[in-house]
């Protein structure tokens, strides 16, 4: 976090004034009070323009703890509907794949509905009679705002190319549903190509033809699943940056690194701020500061093209990256 | 299936008599008729030791239909609860990861709950205002037994191995009633290391460290996709065989290809019969042919050795390995 607020702060013109609060919310937080996120804080964090999330979680914390009262509670609260998950091949960077394929694409993965809600329950919870549910709810209303939004993208990237992934064979309610407000909205993009993925599928083209991709637009779930797969084969999840986004404007949007928090490193100068950084350009970006969020970019491009392997720490990592922004 | 048939022939010892019947099942039959399973040939099928799948499916044919009025009326009339798919990657065959990790492992898929249920639906279905439900259905009685196959499975190979994955985060009623099972049944079954892992981390490690799996116990929804991120990565669809397994004999178990059925290249004679093949060795070891099973899984593994890169057709490849289990 320390980095991506030092790189952020390099790269803003001058006469751009940035003010920052910190919230001292996740694993400490709730040993020592047992909150996640009280309403004053929710209420705080309403009044800024975007928020940067450091990695939460820590194995003393129940699974699900902070998890849901946390994170989920920030996107849902905040109607984060489009999570942004960008997917690209930096030269120089390790990837499992043989033969280093072109991957440059976007995941717009749905972050308010599915089987995200909340919805199910257990019965009869820890007898041999038990019955456990799990609810995925989807709303043409939740389902066409997401879509739109990606279509947006794919009309402004140069390959113009959109594919739905979900699993409409199975799941046909809400796949249909899917299917056709992508069929529908799609109408109103003749110059995007839309195609359709199982999300199955979909698995096996993202290591063995990740290049066919352009955007992506699938549902919370098959998104989660997908963009930590594509993390992995763009040089591992150190490096994916994610956005929380409200197009509206209504509330803030946030973004976070895709990676967790690797407690076991935690002060040991080891983690890799790359993928915080990231985010800030994402941030920057969406607050409309476009050529400072590429020069972010281009300046990690420039950093992992120039890295020969000798380790360097957290914050050499990001001292170097201010450097070359704001050079 | 014909070259699947020629195997099964081949291996059998003289004084085993075959005896099988083929069900005109799948898209051309729905064309015909309508029919996709009428209850006559499911009655029919009840009283077989065992059925070979062959790939169904056909883009003339509306998503869904097959999938749902066949293949999975069968899963779920005969009960396979456990959807058995192991996943090695032979000498000799394409990867597209880098270094060819050393993977074996196999995944035991629940086939019977999960959102494969069919319980969802939709309101107001194709208005702004449409709202679409899939339930997942999860009960004690359904994960238990599945758990305990794969416990028994992971106990009887050398390295003792059971992962859970789950999303037991946000999927919390569902995620912790098996991760509680699991900590129960494994209780019984000291000598196996079991861990855990959220199905997006393990994707993950699917294509970073896929050495690291033994024996993987999933449900339905998760267990269909990390298979086809399995098949991709070792070797691709063409060698991913699959078991449907109802281990009480009550029903017959079901054996099939992971592919779909290529219906572009049909009768051409370019499909690869592999993984129907290697299907046909579940099968046996299912029915106690175990030296016969280990016989064709060998052969497998030699033709692979000795493919030379030059293309054979269906039929070429179907002799081989006929050839070679005979010998
Ligand atoms: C921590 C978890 C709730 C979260 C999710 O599932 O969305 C994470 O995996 C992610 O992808 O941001
Ligand atoms: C065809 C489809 C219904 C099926 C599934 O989802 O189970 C397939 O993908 C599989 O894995 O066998």
């Amino acid at each position: 976090m320390a980095q991506g607020l030092k790189v952020l702060t390099a790269v803003l013109p001058q006469d751009v004034k940035l003010e920052t609060k910190e919230y001292d919310l996740g694993a400490r937080r709730w040993h020592a009070t047992g909150e996640t996120l009280p309403d004053a804080e929710l209420e705080s964090l309403k009044q800024h323009d975007a928020i940067l999330l450091g990695a939460i979680g820590d194995p003393s914390v129940p699974s699900g703890v902070l998890e849901r009262g946390l994170l989920l509670k920030l996107r849902f609260a905040f109607d984060h509907f489009v999570n942004l998950r960008p997917s690209k091949l930096f030269p120089n960077t390790s990837t499992p794949l043989a033969g280093r394929p072109a991957i440059d694409f976007v995941v717009v993965r749905e972050g308010t509905e599915g089987p995200y809600t909340g919805n199910g329950g257990s019965l009869r919870t820890g007898t041999p009679a038990e019955v456990a549910t799990e609810v995925s709810l989807n709303t043409a209303y939740g389902v066409e705002r997401v879509v739109r939004d990606a279509y947006e993208r794919a009309n402004s990237r140069p390959r113009k190319k959109l594919t739905l992934v979900h699993k409409n064979n199975v799941l046909v309610y809400a796949g249909h549903m899917w299917k056709n407000i992508v069929d529908k909205v799609g109408q109103e993009y003749p110059e995007v190509t839309t195609d359709y993925l199982h999300v199955d599928a979909a698995t096996i083209f993202f290591v063995t033809q990740p290049e066919r991709f352009d955007v992506i637009v699938t549902d919370n779930l098959f998104g989660d699943i997908l963009t930590d797969l594509a993390a992995a084969v763009t040089g591992g999840i150190g490096l994916a940056a994610s956005g929380n986004i409200n197009p509206t404007g209504d509330f803030p949007s946030m973004f976070e690194p895709v990676h967790g928090s690797a407690p076991d490193i935690a002060g040991t100068g080891k983690a890799d701020p790359t993928a915080t950084i990231l985010s800030v350009a994402l941030l920057l970006r969406h607050l409309g500061y476009e050529q400072q969020a590429a020069r972010i970019e281009e300046a990690v491009a420039a950093d992992l093209e120039a890295r020969d392997g000798s380790a360097r720490s957290t914050d050499e990592i990001g001292d170097a990256l201010a450097a070359r922004v704001a050079g």
